[in-house]
This record gives structure tokens, C-alpha cells and sequence, in this order.
């Protein structure tokens, strides 16, 4: 849920004139997204979505989740697109803040999605994968192994009181990970961060992607493993086996995997489980006063961690190795 | 900002379809009011606003506030309309919640009001004041003189942690209104709380009033004094006699002070300072944890308390007495 900047009616009439979208009709903040500041934007011509982006998103980084929208949506994808104002320009500032208008895109997200949504998210992340070739611009997953170990050290001292245990298990944890994460694996543009509020659906199918804003270069396997921890589980721990074979044999119906990607999979898996529990634990432990966010729970990423150190191979998420 | 309770893709198509305005198109929480949870509510019949009433607001009273938005629709006032569903109902209810769909209101709400949005609201006011009239419900105001003692023994314990002396200055003002109230004003329906973000404005006229929850019978001045502490201060405390002097004059012009009105102004705007310094104290002494909503500057009123204190007449409103 998030709101962090206030933009008055002077500031969005400017911003909006140096666009062809028509006149202001309304401004509403959005109670969604976690890293910008997202507004309902409706003009003349219709609604769109007007993001500002806050400090933690690095403006350099910013050509590039423009430029991919943009890609994905000529090679068929369904996601908003960014409106270039008169100039061609898809940036701007509002508030003093780097700032976009995209395209309002149909649908709402799954609160508790069921087996069709998991292999329909299955499909949609192997077209992301294939669609994002060709694509001029990288970035590096800035989340990844190296990240993961100064992201520790900066939640170390206060972890235990999350929970009592919790800096062994992330210290051995790391070091595993770090030893034998892959390095030649199937790799390319994912999105790394596709949780059910970033795929919408309409009339019961997937009528899109949003939220790119933590999309990098990396293994796509890694993207999998994202979507089964982030789609998989049920409410109370456990993996629906069920939900895990729809959406990987969704997946693979596009774009099947390699041998080496299959075997990596239950490490792909704790890794990114580790990646969630360790942004969420700092969030955890930094809430600013005055927050508008309501931190997310880092133990249920926890719970997922010990299952996937549990598994043997692909055999535990329903598909044959 | 407030989105309190969140509603499942299952139950707002169940809702939604109890009502002839097509199937769900989006559903996004607003970052916008306090009180309820607001959601853009986007079918194939356009946008809607959602709201779920959560447990501030009285369902006793949500007759009230319906009717009341109907009954001065069709007196002209522009304000959001209940949608009725099939069965003829405005009242539902969605996640064990009450819940209305209302219409969808262009236009948006001035950050830094001018004079001209002052002249422009002190109208309106008149306009609603006007246009309650033969309304056929009522409700008592609840945050009247009668209401500001208990809600200030509920934080009296801990005031002193907010600004020191302020317990002693409330018991003092307290002690005044309750003694000097007066009991015979003209009366009607008032808004009670038709602050800018309630008062929206398109292309530089005033479009609509919106929020109606706090709508009550009451003295037709006290709202106005309402209007004058949250439109006609600056940022640095003062009062701004120019914009008062705008307010004022335009709400005379559809409905004249009378003679006992405008000598019982200052008192009003008194009692209405401390009725949101008291509002505000609470709610700056009872933020829930990981609330969504961050509390509002009890000094803010405060300061305005103590400016009309000061006052010995309309004339420091820039009218004549």
C-alpha cells in the first residue's frame, strides 16, 4: 500500500499538459505496490496509472524497465505500457520525483489463487521469458547471492527477535547457497518479482503483467522458483503439490527444461525463498515511524525455506526430474 | 489513506453481480479517507467508488447518510449516488463489512487552496445547507459539546506526552463551551467535515462535495466555523483574513448570517477547533500497530484554538459584526 508523495493539482496539470491524454479528471493515490507511489490517473482520454518512483528504485535503472514494457508489449505481451509525452520522452518528474504515466491495464489480482491460476501464471512467465530476447538493455539482479550476505549484516543484530534461531539458519544457509548456486544456467530477461498482485486476471483468464520494477538479467529457472514459492503455497505452510505441477507444467509446455535447470530447481527454490525472507526481515526490522506500509510476515518465507531444504529434487513440486 | 479490509476476486464479482452495472473490470484500494475502506471500483458500465464501512461508522446510521446523498442529488447539489442492485438496495455488505457502491465523482482535491477555492466552498455550503432542507431522516451529532468530554477523558492520561499544559488548556476550553454553547442557531443538515480532500474541483471550478459520514443536524455556523479552520489557516498557523473574508462573503450570498450567527461565530469556531484537536489527540494517542493511516497533527488545532481565543469578533474574519 503505498503513497510516500503528495503531488497538488498545480504540479499534475503541468505534468499532464506536456502530454496528448487531455486535461486532469481525477488523482486518486493507490493502495498498492510497495516500492512507488501509484496514482489512478484519469484524463479526457481514459484512466491511466501515473507512478512516481521513490528512493529505492535507482533512476538509472529506469530506461530499462521502460524500455522492457515496451519490448514485451511488441512481442505480445499483455502490460501497461509507458505514454511518451510530446517531447517522445516515457519520463518525467512530479514532485520531484522521476515519474511515468503507463497504460491502465483490465483485471485484478487473485487473493487466493486456485490450480488455473497457477498454470495460467506458469504459461505467462514462459512467454515473459521468451518474449524478453532480444531485448537491447541489462540489468544485473541486484537481489541475488552477492546481494544477499550484506543484506544479512544489516538485519544480523536484531534478527533473533524476530525469531530465536533465525541468524544460524540464514548464516549456514548462506553459505550453502553461496557455494553451490549455479552459474550456466539458461538465463535471460525475468521479472523477479511476480506475486499474485502483479498478475491481473479478467473474466477468469490472465489478462496481464505489471510491475516490472525489479526485473534484471538472470536465470530463468530463478524466475520459476520465484512464482512456486510466491504461488504455491497454501496459508498454512505447506506446499499444494497440486498448484506446483499446474504451474511448472504450464510453464513448460513453452519452454520445457533443460536437465541442469530441473536438478537446480530445489536450490533455485531456497534461494529465492532466502531472497524474500532476507528483504522482508530488513523491511521487518525498519518499518519508518509513520509508515503507510504494513510490513510483510518474513516467517512465512521461513517456512518455505526448511520445506525446499527438505526436498530432494522436482519429484516434491510434482514433476518428474 | 485507508483500505482497512481487503475484498477477494470471488466475493466482488458475487457483489457486484447482485447489481445491473456489468461484470468487474479492476479493483484498486484508494489511498484516500480515514474512516472507511474506499476502493476504485472499475466495471464494463465505467468507474465506481466502493466503500466498505468499517467499525468507526454506526450502520444505524447508514440510512442516513444514503438518503442524504440522495435527497440533495435531486435538490442539485453534485455529491456521489448510491447505486441501487436489482432488489432496489443501496446497502450490501462485502468481506463482513456494510458496503455502497456510489457513483464516481470527477475532479480533484485541492492541496494548497486559494482564495478563489475558498469563495468557491463557502457556496457550496450554503448550497448544501439549503438543499438538506426537507430531508426526512436526522441524526444527532455525535462529536458535539456533549461528546468532547468523554472523548478528552479518553486521552487525558496521556495529552501531557503531546504538548505539556495541554491537558489544563482543554479542561479550561471545555469548561467555556460547555457553559456558553449556544442552543438556538438556525439548524439543518451539516457536512461536519468538508475539509479540501472532501471538495473537489475540475478545471478550476468546484465539481463536487464527497464524504458525507460525519453528516449530522446541527448548527448551520458551526459548519461553517468547520470550513473556516480547515480552509482559511496557512501552513504557518495563521489565519488568512483574505480567504476567510472570501468564505464567509460567498456563503452569504445563497444564505445570510443572521444577527445571533454571526456574534456566536468565534465560539463556534472554538468548539470546532477543539472538536478536532480532541479527534486528533486520540488518534494520535491510539495509532494502531501496522496501521495504514497516518495520524493528523493534533497542534495543527492547537494553534487554531488558541488564534480564536483571541478573537473578539467577526471582525477578525474579515467581516462585519
Amino acid at each position: 500500500m503505498a503513497v510516500y508523495t503528495e503531488i497538488s493539482d498545480d504540479e499534475i496539470d503541468r505534468f499532464v499538459a506536456s502530454y496528448d491524454i487531455g486535461t486532469v479528471v481525477s488523482l486518486k493515490g493507490i493502495a498498492e505496490g510497495v516500492e512507488n507511489s501509484n496514482f489512478l490517473l484519469v484524463t479526457e482520454k481514459g484512466p491511466h496509472i501515473l507512478t512516481l518512483y521513490e528512493k529505492r528504485v535507482d533512476p538509472n535503472d529506469l530506461p530499462f524497465f521502460i524500455g522492457l514494457m515496451e519490448h514485451l508489449a511488441r512481442r505480445g505481451l499483455t502490460c501497461p505500457q509507458p505514454v511518451r509525452n510530446r517531447a517522445g520522452e516515457a519520463l518525467g518528474e512530479v514532485s520531484g520525483r522521476p515519474a511515468a504515466i503507463v497504460t491502465f491495464l483490465d483485471g485484478m489480482w487473485i487473493r487466493r489463487p486456485r490450480v488455473e491460476h497457477c498454470a495460467a501464471v506458469g504459461a505467462a512467465l514462459a512467454d515473459l521469458h521468451i518474449a524478453g530476447e532480444g531485448f537491447s538493455l541489462t540489468r544485473r539482479n541486484a537481489l541475488s547471492v552477492p546481494g544477499w550476505r550484506p543484506l544479512f549484516e544489516r538485519s544480523r543484530e536484531r534478527a533473533e527477535t524476530v525469531t530465536p534461531g533465525l541468524v544460524a539458519l540464514i548464516a549456514d544457509e548462506l553459505d550453502i547457497l553461496e557455494k553451490s548456486w549455479p552459474t550456466d544456467l539458461p538465463a535471460g530477461v525475468i521479472h523477479a518479482d511476480l506475486f499474485p498482485d502483479n498478475v491481473f486476471f479478467l473474466r477468469g483468464k490472465l489478462s496481464g503483467l505489471i510491475d516490472f520494477y525489479f526485473a534484471c538479467n538472470d536465470f530463468f529457472a530463478y524466475d520459476v522458483a520465484i512464482c512456486l514459492n510466491a504461488w504455491c503455497f497454501e496459508a498454512d505452510g505447506a506446499l499444494n503439490v497440486t498448484k506446483a505441477r499446474a504451474l511448472l507444467g504450464a510453464y513448460e509446455k513453452t519452454r520445457p527444461f533443460s536437465t541442469a535447470e530441473r536438478a537446480a530447481l530445489p536450490l533455485l527454490a531456497r534461494g529465492s525463498a532466502l531472497r524474500f525472507l532476507l528483504t522482508r526481515l530488513y523491511d521487518w526490522l525498519n518499518v519508518p515511524p509513520g509508515a503507510l506500509v504494513a510490513p510483510k510476515d518474513p516467517l512465512e518465507y521461513l517456512k518455505k525455506l526448511r520445506f525446499h531444504q527438505s526436498v530432494a529434487d522436482v519429484r516434491a513440486y510434482g514433476i518428474e526430474p
